[in-house]
């Protein structure tokens, strides 16, 4: 794909060579995010930050990413009722919000909504989220995470040895990231869950087309043995009939520093979405992790900034541009 | 009117010759709305965004605009209900906020309520719409549509032949639209509505007094018929005892390519404040309109955009400066 | 204390000799605030301003100081609810957030919340208002006013005569602001208040132990007799079991022109944290008051940005720096 003046509504429309290229942008840029470097390659540029569902953390991040590139955001944090009531058309809205800004970022409950949006809109869209159907940008910081920790030691995806644990049936963020690791070579994929919050057939059919080995089990000692990655999930209660049948699973596959050093290899990297259920009837990741330095999952976020930061310096086309406008940065940094 | 440090509270306030000035201003900015310019001239001014009423797209349009000038934008999307549950007067709330901000955009439920905010202002303060009373700023973006869509053939607003169409009662918009119109010289204005919501006779009254046409009707179909500009509006729901009694008038007068055809001369305009009701009851302007290049719907958005630039920049007295400060646009644009 | 990177958490954390230096900052900064000069030193900074409580004019202010340095605000305006629906605790919002910004104030309505948040923020963090417990920048842009106040008069905060009037007892601003008169010498502290509402025991006997005179009444007329600032406050109506105990008392200390002029010593400058209940029955400082020029409380809310300044300024270390980054205003200033 070419990333100039491209809506990013899902993971497929991403190839290996895309996602390469995107990532040494990212790769490129994160000396920008972690405050060693400062660019204004967007100075004057506008971001719609359109979150029609609140997410403070996902709207945070795509405004910090773009205040990084030296942009202005202009957003919204909730649906606009007004205008629904009165009957507007996502088509309307599109149109009209597309003229505020150079490129928009959409998160909205309705799955699908934010494609429908893209049709209206004369600038650049980012699916933020459409409820239960893609959150693209979420997956890709994922795989930019595997990928980052895998080069400490050397490694590719290619080869990823990984588990993923927990409510892999509702998790938006396993499916997305499944469906990327088929565009990679020789890979191991343990999922570990109870037999009814199992992974899709659909996506475990795709991962077996695509060469890699699966096992499916229930068994989280066993599953966290000879990994790179665990890749842990919170148990998606909204998406339940009742809080009485999520209980039936919750806390049922808890992670913590001695499980870790009994069952998981040395350089084994723990990852999750986030939030992490911290309640003591969850509790998927125990604070113990926390110093931990193969926990990641603070890093996974750190690197949800970096990724949107590609994102927008690859739609906008101003990657070559970023080192040209380097401006200095006068405070003081404790990252 | 001298709009250096003026507030903008009602379109009363305007004369044909402020207004001709405030245009000549907006087709000066239209460049850097349109993203062919950048300017900085106002590169750390704040405005503050006061929304004490949700409406997204007026709110962000504000917001871009100011932008687009280079400046910051504080703001806040709702009724702060802790200071008026603790008995603040507007007064106070007004010399509060003035101290956070240069220039103050403000909207509020409560028809007169920016004129008492302004009153104890530091700033100047525009009207971004006070409930049932003005909202002068989209009254002056349907102008400057009226007079750029009618200047493509060589026209001006002296002259004007419009319908509005709708509701004439309820409508905000068409009541500011008409008193804006007495400004000008020899038009025909059409109204068009069901008999329960005709225009109010005191804006009729004027329109005569000015010197115009004015010819009262519920003939859509005939309405159409020799105008430049199609005004259409929804029915305000909102305004309504009931939505069994809105229910009685929606969905009367719908517009859609057949019948523009059939009706309209070739270069008509079709206007509307938007949103429009895209609901199959409703649906005042038809989604197949949509391709038809006469449809003005989004131009005029786009201009309230522009219209909110040149307000800022007469008002905090930097038209003159605005190309010294330009500065290059280094990201691809698609507009 | 050191401000550099610091976290501001609680009013304990001064000395004398900090709030000198913060309070000389604040006076350097005070011509930018009032756009008599402008500073990018801050130029692409990110302030994360979380306000998971709304306050308008507190989140406002805080955003503004910061743009008047030349930062970007990121912010939020409520409680996550779906965050914390999931389990995450405060200490991994801290660490996400705190990687979208190079410094975060926050607000949250639990008492010592933000200094959980602040343990896992990896930027400095103030303390926006924890609740019942700390407002720290209100103590200090209150104490900043009286010696703003009193150095018109060639005086200084040691020797200051205040009366604190109103609700004494659930006020946390005059809680604050008695502990740091503490650092001070030679205060008369006159306390008058119902005696249900007394200021607390604990803070009485601070002021006595830090060698002040105190006295304790619930005469109006007599506690305004002789004092340098008569500090006006709310009856927390919020903080009652009922609003018909609140209504036991309010509107018991109302103070307007005549009693002023009839009690106070002419320079008498009077200050209340706003916002003040302007309603008839509470009216603690009547509207009659607002041409006195001793009537400081919207001095005090234009202190609070500029004190605000100081902090960021301090924390970030860039005091030094300000001068050097000074760029011209374009536009017409009213203030």
């Amino acid at each position: 794909m070419d990333f100039r003046s491209a809506h990013i509504l899902s993971i497929e429309q991403f190839e290996r060579d895309s996602i390469d290229r995107l990532f040494e942008t990212a790769d490129f840029l994160a000396p920008y995010a972690r405050r060693q470097k400062r660019t204004k390659v967007l100075e004057g540029a506008i971001l719609g930050n359109m979150f029609f569902e609140p997410s403070t953390r996902t709207r945070v991040s795509f405004g910090a990413a773009f205040n990084l590139l030296g942009g202005f955001v202009r957003e919204t944090t909730g649906i606009d009722s007004s205008s629904l009531k009165k009957g507007e058309s996502l088509y309307d809205t599109a149109r009209v919000l597309s003229g505020y800004s150079d490129i928009i970022c959409m998160r909205h409950p309705q799955a699908h909504s934010v494609a429908e949006f893209a049709e209206g809109s004369r600038v650049p869209v980012i699916n933020g989220g459409d409820g239960p159907n893609e959150h693209p940008t979420q997956a890709l910081l994922d795989l930019y995470t595997i990928r980052s920790e895998l080069a400490a030691h050397d490694r590719t995806i290619d080869g990823l040895r990984i588990a993923m644990i927990g409510d892999l049936k509702h998790g938006r963020t396993v499916h997305s990231l499944s469906k990327l690791l088929c565009l990679y070579k020789n890979i191991t994929v343990k999922l570990v869950s109870p037999e009814a919050l199992a992974l899709p057939n659909y996506l475990i059919d795709s991962l077996v087309n695509a060469g890699h080995r699966v096992e499916v089990s229930n068994d989280l000692e066993n599953g966290l043995k000879g990994v790179d990655i665990v890749y842990s999930t919170r148990i998606q209660e909204e998406r339940f009939s009742s809080s009485e049948e999520a209980n039936l699973y919750r806390g049922q596959f808890r992670l913590n520093e001695t499980i870790f050093t009994a069952n998981c290899e040395p350089n084994t990297v723990i990852m999750h979405p986030l939030p992490r259920d911290s309640r003591s009837d969850a509790n998927e990741l125990d604070n113990d992790l926390n110093p931990n330095p193969r926990l990641a999952i603070f890093r996974q976020a750190d690197n949800g900034v970096i990724v949107r930061m590609a994102l927008f310096a690859s739609i906008l086309d101003v990657v070559h541009l970023v080192e040209k406008y380097e401006a200095p940065i006068h405070w003081a940094s404790r990252r």
